[in-house]
């Protein structure tokens, strides 16, 4: 599981059609610190979350479709919670 | 899951036989800008895309089977959408 | 698997609710000898720990889920080990 | 899913019976033009292919299981393909 | 799958129970001429290795944990081979 940000939101109309059901977000990636790595994925916002927020976000397929209640999901990435702050030591 | 666009196509003749029933594509990975990032990677068009289109890949064996509805699929990545827009804050 | 040190704590209210019954620790990657490699993780306190100490951190989700012994967990890295030393030869 | 090269075979007696019953190929990771990308990984021959062979292989283990008919099979990565072309516009 | 090569052992005593079962090798990633790559991993000696051996690594959860026969272990990486040689064309 990663930290990350949103920064936008991806559409598509020709599509598999569960993806109709859920918004798709670009979620940069961010380090520990808060600063974003370079990297991206796209995410369903199971939990919702707007441009700016930070994210908790797992990329995993199995638990992604169990999150959605949805067992033939094609999904890989979902937005699960939204993070309030990283306590660093 | 993430953002690639279609660069051409794979041909084999010697294979598992469910790759012969589905177009093999060639996506070039995109940065969230549309860049390209360097990497492919080699996904069955579960939807149809033709080269040139920016397309959503997912990248997960257990989703990728439920996609082409077959448990048994030799298969990893496919394209499950086609990108109409990529909206950035 | 690989060998983490506890960096500190990541806190969400608007999550999943499973994310309330566990701690989400942050984890620095180390590598062999100790030394930070940069990158990071976040990771359900399955076995507890505190900030400074070297865990080993299981990253991969149905084995996670067991850990937990929540099949529907939507979570992909715990902590399921304290190290007490690492020997290399 | 990728594009790889045959560079060699690996062997190994004290090893899990399953691997006794396929070849165990070094397979170099290619990038979409051909060229090497400094990467390889430990493939089995689930189509055969020599030396020198452009290959697609699968790099996931539920797939990789089906393709040997083993459910309990120890792999997580198998030649699917010979490549006969890649296409590129 | 990859090439590794075991470098030292790694201790834990407030853990997971199936982890007391279990050898914890700390492995080296070896590239395929046999050369560090950097990386390593930490894998149950699902086949006995010493320190020195080049050894054959599943990383992946659901076939590791065929190897341990223990469907629910919380492992990823399993050592499934010595490895004889590799001949490289």
């Amino acid at each position: 599981m990663l930290i990350g940000q949103v920064a936008g939101e991806i559409f598509s109309t020709i599509n598999h059609p569960v993806l109709d059901n859920w918004r798709l977000l670009v979620v940069d990636r961010l380090d520990e610190t808060g600063a974003p790595t370079g990297g991206y994925l796209i995410a369903l916002a199971a939990v919702d979350a707007g441009v700016g927020q930070r994210v908790l976000v797992l990329d995993e397929g199995n638990g992604a479709r169990q999150v959605l209640a949805d067992p033939t999901a094609p999904v890989r990435s979902v937005v699960v919670g939204v993070v309030d702050s990283v306590d660093l030591a």
